[in-house]
Parts: C-alpha cells; structure tokens; sequence
C-alpha cells in the first residue's frame, strides 16, 4: 500500500499499534505533542522528537544555517510547552553532507542552541553522520511536568470554549512572501509590511510561558501546539478526546501583516489560517466560565492576547467550520500533507 | 574549513565547546556512550541518539527492512548498556522516501520493536516525515542507572587491564562477504561458513547482560561499546581518561569465522578487529586483580567469553599496538571516517 493512501496519520495509526505493549511507567505515548513517562511518584518526564529534513522542511536559499538550527529546537520546545512542562534535555542527530563546511555546521548549532539558551534547556548529546545528499536535523527534547499540570490532546470536554494564542496564518504567509522572493527576486509589498510574517516564518517563537499560565489555571481540558494549522489541531484533539468541534471563521485572530501578504499574492486568508504550517501558538479548550480569567492573566503575565476561536462539540456532530454568516461546512482537518 | 580537515571528532569537540553551559542537573554531558541526568537523589536518567542514514549505514540491496529497524535499535541500546545502565524508552524519527510503502515502514518498526522488546524497553513516541531520497531512522533512547552503577569513558586508571566481551571484526567480516555477494553474485565460501559472521553484521546482538554483570562487580574503571572498532574505542578511553594504552595483536579475540573470511577476501584479520564497525562488544578496563572475578562471573551467568587485551598506560606512552613478537607501533585510533 502507498504511504500516500493513508497519510501521515493514517500510518501513525498502523505504527502505535504495531508497537505498544503495557507499560506501567507509561502515562502518555504515542500520538500527543509529547509523550510522559512517570519518572518519581509527582514528577513526569516528557519525551518529544521532531526531525527537519532540507527540500522538505527547509531550504537553504531561504534559510540560513541559524534560522535551521532555531526552528529545529523550537518545534520540540513548542511540544513540551504543549503538555504544560518545561523543557529540560536535548540530544541533536544530524545527517551531514560532506560538503558543508564546519562553519555552517556551527551556525546550526549556534541556532539550535540559541534557543535552547532562550527557553531554559541545553544540548547533551546526539550524534553526528555524514549524508550523501540532504541535511537532516534532528532534535529529541526531555521535559518535566508534575502530575496534576499534565495537559494532552485527549482533555477536551463537550461544550469546552476553544481559545488560541496569538495569531494565525503568519508563518506561512511570511513563507510565502520569501518564496516568491527567492523565485522571481522581486516582492509585490515593501519589506516593512511583511517582514512580521516573515519573522514569524524564520524566527518563531513557541509559547512557553503563555503555556505555563494556561495549565497554572487549572481549568484547560486539551491543549496542542500548532504545527499543522488550526483546523488539523483541532481535528487532533476532537480525535484524541473522543468529540466534535465548531470553529468560528470570523474569530479566527490574523494579523495585519498577514491579511496585506494574502490579498497580495491572492491567497485565501482562511486557508493561511486553518492549514498554515508552523505558527507555534497554542489551542486549548476550557469550560465558558473560565476563559476570562485565563485571558486576563495570560495578557497580563507575557503580553499575549488570547481568542475564542469555537467550541466542543458532541462527537455525533463532526468538525464544523462557521461561516461570519452562519454558514457551516465541514472543518477539513488537514496541515501540511507529508504523503 | 573543510569537514574531513578536522573529522567527525573535531567536529564534536567544537560542537561541545559551543553548547555547553552550567548545569547542575547534569552528570555527563557530549563525549560519552549517553549522557545522563540526575533525575532523583539516586537515580540517572541516561540520554543517547544514533542516526543510521541509506547509503552510509545501510544498503537497501544488502539490508532487509526489519534488519535496518533492529540496527537502528540496538545500536542505542548498546550505549545504553555500555554505561551501566538499562534502556527504558524510545523516540523514532523516520524520514520516508515517498516511494515507501506501508508494508515497508511496517517491517522497519516490527524490527525496532523486535530488539526493543527483546532488550525491555519500549518505543512511545517520534516523528514521522517525508524524505526527498535518503531512508533516514534516527533514534533517541533513554536509560537508567543508579549513580554508583554508572560507567563512563573516562574512568580508567593507569595499570588497569583493557578487557572486551565475544569477538571482534565479525560483523565487518560479515558486511564484506554480504557486499561481494551483492556486487559479484557470487561468494568465494560457502554459506555455513561465514553465516556466523553475516548474522553478526545483519542482527548483532548488544552486551546488556553482560554490561550489567561487569558494573555489578563494582571494580570497573571505563567502558565503551564497539561501534567503530576496537582501536578508536580504546582511542576514546584513552581521551576522557587522560591516559595512554597498549594493546596486544595476539590476545584480541577473533572468531573462526571471520578467520576464514578474511584469508578468502585478503583482507587483514587485524584491521577487521581494530578498525571494523558495528560489533557491539563491550571495552572496559579493570585493575588487575579484578579481572578474574568478573571473567568467571559473567562467563557463568551469561556464557559471554572476556578477553584481556591491553593495558592503561601513563599519557606519556600514548597509544601502543604490540605484535605477537613484540614489536610497537602506533595504534591508530581511527573507525569509520564519516567525514
């Protein structure tokens, strides 16, 4: 059977069976951000991998060697802040073809460890091989989290708000700005006015304290990280918790710089949104009654507005996505399609 | 600068320089089997990365799928066991060529599955993406030792004999038989004659029990796993401990096996033992005194064979080969050059 047939989630489907065995150390395996293991009778350990692969995840005529490095590590800090923890340990595997320079090689590494630096966690170890062709990037990251702040994708309650951090869209819209740059040499808008989006693209930065307010609160049901889009986040979640959900278009937070890039270049701010890869914010469902308390402290803790995007739907109900007129189709829950 | 200027070792040294900071959570950190971490006032929690790369570690001609999954595997597992320790928990990053098939990837995890189960531990979580061209499995496996069990590279003391477990240079010998097969259709011995070296190469098998038998005796000074030949082994001790060391032509265990093979294929016996891959034996050092105590115990539990092979010598004699006459020379410390 091709990969293509059943997808990336399809075979992790396949897969997880194939491998897992009862497991008493076992909190959380395969299929969340992360997976959490019970190291002392209140601490768990978080465990996450995340792999960059060049021509696939990166490409060096838009990416320099520190942009590589920085996304590599803050994809796998972005998925222990997704479970509520903080990020401790990482080990770096990297695929290297013999062309490059050792130079380049300590750009990564310098990226790589910038963010390491910035969000509290060192590099300990990994390995180091040679690649007959593409550079390979990849970064396992330990977490720790107490028991009682442990947030999965498996939380979320029927009639639970749906919130996210931030803005939407902006990466892969900054990611497209560089593309038709890189192609053609020339943009349609002056620098000024996507070097946000673009930013959001290069640099992202994961929401790690906003995290850490959201699961102090006590009050999240799921929460995951956006690496995919909205609408295959909260697929994800309907998924693992065993419900439907509603998005609300017209809620959906985009930023100017974005909605100026998706008018520009004639793509569907929406389709930014709800499949953009990489924006690194956070989705998380709570109970109504605690959204404002949340969103106060979260703003007034780190700065970062927090919106309601939808709600927690019964399972029988599916994924919906509301139009600003009422209008509803089915959510279609798919991010960057790897087969 | 040129990565084959410094090579895969440099390489690290530098990397290790550029990423290490303060922690006190950390006991060993770049440059050993696994780093660890101290996780509970007794406890080590031991961290390791092995990235096994098409083309470079594994040929698709050569390699089945399952056998490339149990490579992947125990090649950690092997580090895992090497310091002390018992492997607990795996991430899997698999990078896919999109000509894959499901069944394929099945039979890559059945294979990781199969050395995980065999070695107790178990896979809970990774990655999952696509490859421009390369197969790429990149594991990451965590371990557990108590403080006092733990063995590192860097613990060898001058007068301390040098001792590994088995037989070296098979799993080379193996490969070398498995690619004249492949490349000329034909093999110069016949299968039962060199199926004990194919099998080292194709389904090597690590030291666990025999890693825990020798820490268990409390007399050990270092410990390595052979993954790139017992001279670059001996080199990496010899490094972190700051000592030389010699070692004895005569006394290095090679089986009849790899005997044969390398008389049929003309290729030096001693280079296979001292320079070839992926044997998996253990390397480790031991006063005097301590060497028959644990040669008998672990022979009894296990069936595992040690040999003494070598001496710790002061840093100011370097690194000796001596032949069955007698004669010195610099023992190149030198495995596979990924670089």
């Amino acid at each position: 059977m091709k990969l293509s047939r059943i997808g990336e989630f399809g075979l992790i489907d396949r897969l997880e069976r194939l491998v897992s065995h009862p497991d008493e150390q076992l909190v959380v395996g395969i299929g969340d951000d992360a997976a959490a293991v019970r190291t002392t009778p209140d601490r768990l350990l978080l465990l996450t991998a995340d792999v960059l692969v060049e021509r696939v995840h990166f490409d060096r005529r838009i990416h320099s060697f520190q942009q590589i490095g920085w996304r590599a590590m803050v994809a796998n800090i972005s998925d222990i802040a997704a479970m509520g923890g903080m990020p401790k340990h990482a080990l770096i595997s990297i695929c290297l073809p013999g062309s490059m320079r050792v130079e380049e090689v300590e750009e990564i590494y310098g990226g790589l460890n910038a963010a390491a630096q910035e969000y509290g966690c060192a590099i300990i170890g990994g390995d180091t091989v040679t690649s007959p062709r593409d550079l390979v990037v990849s970064v396992a990251l330990t977490g720790e989290v107490s028991e009682e702040r442990l947030v999965t994708r498996g939380g979320a309650r029927v009639g639970d708000l749906i919130c996210v951090t931030g803005q939407l869209g902006g990466a892969q819209a900054g990611l497209a700005m560089l593309r038709l740059l890189e192609s053609t040499g020339t943009s349609p808008l002056p620098e000024e006015q996507w070097v946000q989006a673009r930013d959001r693209h290069l640099w992202p930065r994961p929401r790690l304290r906003e995290a850490q307010e959201v699961v102090r609160s006590g009050r999240i049901g799921a929460m995951i990280d956006v690496s995919d889009g909205l609408a295959g986040e909260v697929g994800h979640i309907a998924r693992r918790s065993g419900v439907g959900a509603e998005i609300w278009e017209e809620k959906i937070p985009i930023g100017p710089q974005t909605l100026r890039v998706a008018e520009q270049l004639g793509i569907s701010v929406l389709e930014l949104a709800l499949c953009g890869g990489e924006d690194f914010e956070l989705v998380f469902t709570i109970p109504t009654d605690g959204v404002r308390d949340v969103t106060e402290i979260v703003f007034r803790k780190t700065g970062t507005k927090i919106s309601t995007v939808g709600k927690i739907l019964p399972a029988g109900e599916g994924l919906v996505q509301v139009s600003s007129k009422g209008k509803k189709k089915t959510l279609v829950a798919e991010g960057f399609r790897h087969f």
